[in-house]
């Protein structure tokens, strides 16, 4: 069903602080940063093999990444998993008892289909399923 | 200088709890589960395109993962990156001014080669360095 870890979502205070780390110490390469003004977050991309780290920053105090900042600290926020078919992929984890924040996909970045598995179901990780707009 | 992902590593109380989201939901290729006695940790290993899931259980109430667990709850608890030389790797990030954990590499396991990052250099997010024994 999966194929591949499309990213690894990491909340951060601020981009200019984390972003030497990954980009200059760990030398990955860099592909911009973005303003998600839905989610009120700047998000600075990184590739990573197949797959990508994405630090995100609040642009809000009533940003979600603020309050997970508020209650971890800068860490992991969500693991993003790549699916051919989000839709599927969704049907076939509702039958098979998990309990999915979106019952249907919904828009993400770059045209993408998106869902979150509820916490309750993935062991207090955040996870996403993502299916790629290309 | 890094590969891809290795893998996640992500501190979980019970395998048995933890494993049938990965496994049966997520239907990631499941590799095992092998005790790691020098960390104090069960493991059990899932592959994701060319990245693997590490689920990490203690087998001590002394084992680091034991120590995370009760500060953070269940949740990502390190990122390893592969890379091709890890000597080679540590000198260019203390070139670059990173502290590391261990200045040297060190066995892992499978007769892979490794170092960690200090957290303060990585943003809170323990980054591991990992050199493939095969």
């Amino acid at each position: 069903m999966l194929k591949k870890i499309n990213h690894i979502g990491i909340a951060v205070k601020s981009l200019e602080e984390a972003l030497p780390f990954y980009r200059d110490n760990l030398a990955m390469p860099f592909a911009g940063i973005e303003e998600v003004a839905e989610q009120k977050v700047r998000v600075a991309m990184l590739q990573i093999g197949e797959s990508k780290i994405e630090l995100l920053e609040p642009t809000s105090e009533d940003s979600p990444i603020a309050k997970f900042l508020e209650k971890n600290g800068s860490g992991v926020h969500h693991l993003a998993y790549e699916v051919d078919d989000c839709a599927a992929a969704i049907a076939k984890m509702v039958a098979d008892g998990a309990r999915m924040i979106d019952s249907a996909p919904r828009n993400g970045a770059h045209g993408t289909k998106i869902a979150f598995v509820h916490p309750k179901s993935s062991n207090g990780i955040l996870t996403e399923l993502c299916q790629c707009g290309h």
